[in-house]
C-alpha cells in the first residue's frame, strides 16, 4: 500500500480539507469532515469510509488504524500522512485527532426514510445548535429511532460540531431535511403518529397513547414550536416543570420524550 | 438616578468586565458575567443583582430594564452605558445582548445545601462541557430538585458558557463543588440515596426503587463515572441502548433519570 505524503499547508488538498470546516464550501462539495478514530471506526462499521484519510506522522500504532487504512485503500480511497501541526489547523483544534477523514455526503430526501423500520422518529424543527443536534442522533441510536427528520432552517448536521457530538450516530441514523409544508404532505401518506411537547391543550406525556411509528417532534432552542405545527401534531405531551422555567433544553426534551415513547411501545 | 457612561475601550472597568471572560480572573475577583435581559431578570427576581450593570447606548426601552435598572442603583450597584460596540468586545458575541451584568459568586460548599428542602438533587462528576453543567442546572430546575453538586475536576459553573446554558437556573438553583471524598462524607452524614447510571451491577432504570433525597450522578462525558464511584452508590440503573452507541450524552443521562426519579417520588 502505498501512502501520500504532505508537508506543506499550502498544499491544494489540504486547503480542501480545511474548506470544509466551512458550511458554504461542504454544500458545494457534497462532502464532510469526521475526525478521530473512534467515529471513523464507527462510519468503517457502519459501512461508510472516507474517500480520503488524513494520519498524522508520528501517530501511534493502533490496530483499529491499520483496518481503516487497509479498508480506505482497498475501496479506492486516498491515505495521507501529514504533520501533527497541519492536520491541527485542518480540523482547529489546539489538541488535534491523529487521523480525519473526507466524507461524501448522501441523499437526505424524505424519499429515503422507510418509516415502517423502526417505531420511534425524532424530529427537529429549526434547531440552531450543533451540539442539540448531533446530541439528538445520539438519543436516536440509543431508542433505537429510524433517525431524524430536520425541519425549516436547520443548522448543518454535517459540520464538524454536530458530527462529533452525535458520536457516530450520523453514520448509522437516517436523516433527511425537509421544508415543513413537504413534510407534513410525507407523514400523511402512511402511517405515524406526530407527537410534541406542547403547553397547548396538552395531556401528560407519561401515560399517553403512543403509537408506533411515532414522529417526536422538538422546536427551535428559543422560540419552541409555532403554534400551527403543535396544532398539527396527533398528540401534544407536557411534560413536569417543576422550577421557574417553563421549557427544558430542546435534545433534553426530545430525549425524556423518546425514552417514554419506548417505555410505552415495547 | 445617575447613569455613568463610558465610551472607551481602555477604560479599566470595561476592561476588568472583559476580564471576566475567563476562568482565571473569575477565581481572583469570585465575580461572573451574565448576559441579556431574560436572565437578569430571572437573576433579579431569584434575588440576586448584579453589583454592575452595563446597558448598551441606543438600546430599545423596556418596562423589565427599568425594573432592573432601578433596583440595581437602589441595591448600591452602578449602572453604566456603554456604546453597543464596546459591549459587543465586552460579552464576545458578534449579536450582543444589550445588557450585561457583574455578578459577586456565593458560597459553593456542601454546607450550605439543605438536603431535605427538595426530593431529588443532581451530581456531575469531572463534567466538562460548559454547555451541559448549564443544561442539567436547567433540567435540575424542571424537576424540582435542590441543585446540582459538582464532584472532582469540573468545568467553571459561573463560565459565561454555563450560565446562558442554564436559561436562568444558575440563579435558582443551589450549587456546591467538592471532592469525591469530602461528598461522601457529607452524604453519608443524612439522609441520601446515591443513584448512577452504569452497566455494572444495575437494575432498569424503570420501576427501580428511588428514595428521597435522590442523588442522581453521571460522570464524565468521555470516562463516564469511575468504578469504585459506581460501586459506592446506593442504586445502580441501567437505561435501554438499543443502538450502536453504549451511552447517552451526560446531560441527558441526567434528565431522562430524573425525570423518572421524579415520576417514582411522586
Amino acid at each position: 500500500m502505498t501512502r501520500k505524503i504532505i508537508t506543506g499547508y499550502s498544499n491544494p488538498t489540504i486547503k480542501f480539507v480545511r474548506s470544509l470546516r466551512d458550511k458554504k464550501h461542504r454544500r458545494r462539495e457534497r462532502r464532510f469532515l469526521a475526525e478521530g478514530l473512534r467515529l471513523l471506526t464507527d462510519a468503517r462499521e457502519s459501512g461508510r469510509l472516507p474517500e480520503l484519510l488524513l494520519m498524522a506522522t508520528g501517530r501511534e500504532a493502533h490496530p483499529l488504524l491499520d483496518d481503516l487504512e487497509q479498508a480506505v485503500a482497498a475501496a479506492g480511497g486516498d491515505v495521507i500522512e501529514v504533520p501533527l501541526d497541519i492536520l491541527a489547523k485542518v480540523t482547529g483544534k489546539d489538541n488535534p485527532q491523529a487521523v480525519c477523514g473526507v466524507f461524501v455526503e448522501w441523499d437526505t430526501g424524505l424519499s429515503t426514510l422507510d418509516r415502517a423500520a423502526a417505531p420511534i422518529w425524532l424530529v427537529a424543527q429549526a434547531m440552531r445548535d450543533p451540539g442539540n443536534l448531533g446530541t439528538m442522533l445520539r438519543t436516536a441510536d440509543a431508542v433505537g429511532a429510524g433517525g431524524l427528520i430536520l425541519i425549516d432552517d436547520c443548522v448543518d448536521p454535517f459540520s464538524v460540531e454536530a458530527v462529533r457530538a452525535s458520536m457516530g450516530a450520523i453514520f448509522t441514523q437516517h436523516l433527511a431535511q425537509a421544508r415543513w409544508s413537504d413534510f407534513l404532505v410525507w407523514l400523511r401518506g402512511g402511517p405515524g403518529q406526530l407527537v410534541a411537547a406542547s403547553l397547548r391543550e396538552a395531556v401528560p406525556y407519561r401515560g399517553a397513547a403512543y403509537a408506533s411509528p411515532c414522529f417526536v417532534m422538538v422546536g427551535n432552542e428559543s422560540r419552541g414550536l409555532p403554534e400551527d405545527y403543535e396544532m398539527a401534531c396527533d398528540l401534544r405531551v407536557t411534560m413536569p416543570m417543576k422550577g421557574r422555567a417553563d421549557s427544558l433544553n430542546a435534545a433534553v426534551a426530545a430525549a425524556v420524550l423518546a425514552y417514554e415513547v419506548l417505555a410505552a411501545l415495547n
